[in-house]
């Protein structure tokens, strides 16, 4: 079974990585960005074959190492 | 406008960090894990309104800078 996470920013936590992007793109004459942020995006192949199962696992996988709770927030799909 | 960016690593490229954080998960008793592969999650707010218009420019700076093409994949959502 595969999940996929997101691990986000939370607003008000500064992204220089997203900064420098919105810069960069400003430079490269993309004038219309009015804002970056950049997260992560993981896709996790899992053997648990039940749904509901897989996500609580993935969830705790995200509490324990994949997100920092502090800064960040983070979104688990899990199916297909 | 809001445009979401996946890029992920093209199958057959490593991905160390990837590697690193399976590996990571099965230290931490978390048994179940057959692969991780990591890419990035970039949240654009542009100042284009024509849906049309923002995922050709957005498309656009994949191919110019939020992606390597050679060892890259970009997915482009606009919308919302």
């Amino acid at each position: 079974m595969k999940a996929k996470v997101h691990v986000t920013l939370k607003n008000g936590v500064l992204d220089p990585q997203g900064k420098a992007v919105e810069n960069a793109l400003g430079t490269l004459g993309f004038d219309g960005v009015a804002g970056a942020r950049i997260g992560k995006y993981i896709e996790l192949d899992l053997t648990e074959t039940d749904p509901a199962k897989a996500e609580a696992q993935v969830t705790e996988m995200c509490e324990k190492l994949l997100a920092n709770t502090v800064i960040e927030n983070y979104r688990v799909e899990v199916g297909g």
